[in-house]
């Protein structure tokens, strides 16, 4: 069921997006292209999965999600595009093929990123929404834009880029994952609560919490894999992490004190949808997903 | 009375930008600082002087005014700190002092640069706006997003990357300019004309046809400034554009054309404001200084 909905809510925010890209100006055609190149090049779409799952489970309409789903997808894809440039973790390969500044050159794939960005808030802007959660549009550019900022992503990338080389804590790493990769994560799901009108609190805190928890387990899942996985599986270099000598969970936990952090982030995430009155069933499936996954 | 207006308005915004940043937390202080620094390194501040000059013109408060400045100057920021990166410009100063990258590094200026953008949107999401135009503030963000992105300066920035080292004809350099300045310049006319509730239309249209005209105008006298000022009142290298080959209004069009150009655009943005039942000396005083300043 789980592998079955990944697939049709993938194809679906891939389709949308390229009909957003599809539907620019041909001003600059070579900046586009390299737009549509950093974004329609393949990946698991977690962040759409999410707004999707947990929209569709409390009742939203699947056209309403889309333009969220793509707004999200549109941060993550140009936050791809700038961590892989020379500058920064200096990348050749995504999902094994060429980065955007390979493909391209690193000024189209700056200025890529840079596009992508604003228009994932373009997207939430012009996105067709139900008159009865209009009044929630602002809440989600609100929630986006903190998700993406020095507050969230680019705050966690930052981190990052101060602590390459050093050995951090245990909990600055935490920090790091929890703005890098988790409020994005977090930012999907609350997308999702968006979607409809009036939302028990209790119940959105409850998602909210689902989202921290995955989000976490992720990254961690990531670090296990950047050790466990080849690079064929990766599709990019094994080891890059303790190549660029970076702090992980592995690094600092051992690798079975690692998967017992990803075992009890997904207990986290159980317990927080214990607490909805909702089918929670492809949620719970995605959370097993999540740290089991191979790539 | 342009000079005091220019120094106060400067004056505001960068308090307002300033305070913004401060009320950053401090989870990631290196990036914070480069963000600052690419902020308030100085600049004319030309984008939030119209902010501020048409919305008090039109009436609207001050305060009001603030958070739509810094928004658009948030952009701006972070639109020079990439421009600069060695992979565009390449730039080591700017206003005669170090660019973001030099202070700091490259990959803490992309990522300033990142951050920047999303505190753009997050600035006009937050804004404390009075109840009278809350209903403008959805068209506030389109306003900015429409024209940051591809569709606007973004879009600018890539035909001009395409074009580097091309002879290109006038229509294309002038397009190029409408998008990479003249969209934000108009968009911050624009969100001046939405901090008031129900600007006449035609009146809206003349202060965007105001905009448009000194937009290219300002970006006509800065291809003129650099083959004419020097590398001191220029605050970076005289005869740049030159060195990099670039089509400039000069070049296609000679000093002689290029100056006549000007003075077409000056007399447009003249014409736009005699349509207006306003005190427009502030904005008739600041088309002149566009198209006269030395800097």
């Amino acid at each position: 069921m789980l592998s079955a909905a990944l697939t049709q809510y993938r194809q679906r925010v891939d389709h949308h997006l390229a009909c957003q890209l599809d539907a620019q100006p041909d001003c600059a055609p070579r900046l586009l292209e390299a737009m549509r190149y950093g974004t329609l090049m393949g990946g698991k779409r977690v962040r759409p999965f999410l707004v999707y799952a947990v929209g569709e489970m409390l009742g939203a309409e699947l056209s309403t999600l889309d333009p969220l789903a793509s707004a999200v997808e549109f941060v993550h894809a140009y936050s791809l595009i700038h961590d892989d440039l020379p500058a920064m973790d200096d990348d050749d390969l995504r999902r094994g093929k060429p980065t955007c500044h390979i493909a391209f050159d690193e000024a189209t794939a700056i200025l890529a990123g840079d596009a992508l960005q604003t228009l994932a808030f373009e997207t939430l802007c012009d996105a067709q929404l139900p008159n009865k959660i209009e009044s929630n549009r602002l809440l989600m550019l609100k929630a986006l834009s903190r998700a993406s900022g020095y507050q969230g992503m680019c705050g966690g990338q930052g981190i990052d880029l101060a602590s390459t080389g050093q050995r951090i804590s245990l909990e600055q790493l935490t920090q790091l994952h929890q703005l890098k990769t988790g409020a994005l994560i977090k930012a999907s799901v609350e997308l999702a609560t968006l979607a409809v009108p009036n939302l028990d609190a209790g119940h959105k805190q409850a998602l909210l919490n689902y989202a921290d928890a995955i989000g976490l387990a992720f990254q961690v899942q990531d670090d296990i894999l950047d050790i466990t996985a080849d690079t064929e599986q990766l599709g990019k270099p094994q080891g890059s992490d303790q190549q660029a000598n970076k702090s992980t969970y592995p690094s600092l936990l051992g690798l079975e004190g690692a998967c017992e952090v990803a075992q009890s982030l997904h207990q986290d995430a159980l317990t927080a949808l214990q607490q909805l009155p909702y089918n929670t069933e492809l949620l719970n499936a995605f959370a097993l997903y999540i740290i089991e996954r191979k790539q």
